[in-house]
């Protein structure tokens, strides 16, 4: 019977996942880019994200290869960049999708949705499904930990002091 | 086509679940009860969140109606309490899936994952995927924003002075 109690969490995948994405404004500046928002002044006119901290969460997610930035020149005015999804920031939509659906079910209130997610091919609405590598679907009931390749013992020494 | 620009972001599901969960330290203690460990000093012990963190993130979770507290007593001390996950904190197992997900691929190293979760039924192990109400495989390049129910035109007279 797996005890988290024994297991460190020093390299758990949701804390280094938080270390980069855990604020508020950087998973909706994801949503901007996400939404086909790259340029800082349209980001700022729909985000009304102060300007100091829009410029930290987009570098901080150019440091981490989530976004990459491309120059762009609009004429008679100087060169300025725009912000686009990397392949490692594009593996972050399901990520995008699961905070939307919860939103949508449980926050956006009576009125519904203000944004709705289709599949291009058929049209029908998309969302994040928990499933297993065989199929099936899995609700947290159904699903066991075990401890990973890459599981540590917890140093007991040094988190329980006598 | 859909523009982002065009509409208002203020009722964004994104948005308003980040108002709750939009902090670090927040889906770390919701990592620790979907792992099993409900108790504010086990929390410490394995997360290292400082006292009076874990206390308001733990006191907005219960606010908010993703956890609830339940009294319990160990033999010759004061009454304590314990924290579950609500239909409401079960919902956002998705959330914590993708997040684990991305940081797995793209941050736990060469050592591989500290946890794995399986399917109780079959074994198989447990991931999010991001689907249409059809049943097909969706990623960001075939998805297709709309207005929804509850889209709200941007104020532009608000956002953009003349």
């Amino acid at each position: 019977m797996y005890n988290a109690l024994d297991w460190s969490t020093d390299n758990c995948p949701v804390g280094l996942t938080m270390e980069i994405i855990g604020e508020r404004w950087t998973v909706v500046v994801l949503r901007e880019v996400f939404n086909g928002i790259r340029r800082f002044d349209d980001m700022r006119t729909r985000t009304h994200v102060p300007r100091q901290v829009l410029s930290n969460r987009l570098a901080t997610l150019v440091d981490h290869g989530i976004l990459r930035r491309t120059p762009y020149q609009e004429p008679g005015a100087r060169q300025r960049f725009e912000y686009r999804l990397t392949e490692k920031g594009l593996d972050l939509y399901p990520v995008l999708i699961a905070i939307r659906d919860w939103g949508d079910k449980h926050l956006t209130g009576a009125e519904g949705s203000p944004v709705e997610v289709t599949h291009r091919e058929c049209g029908a609405l998309v969302h994040t499904e928990v499933r297993c590598a065989a199929g099936h679907a899995v609700t947290p009931r159904d699903a066991v930990p075990r401890p990973g390749p890459g599981a540590q013992r917890r140093n007991l020494g040094r988190d329980q002091p006598a």
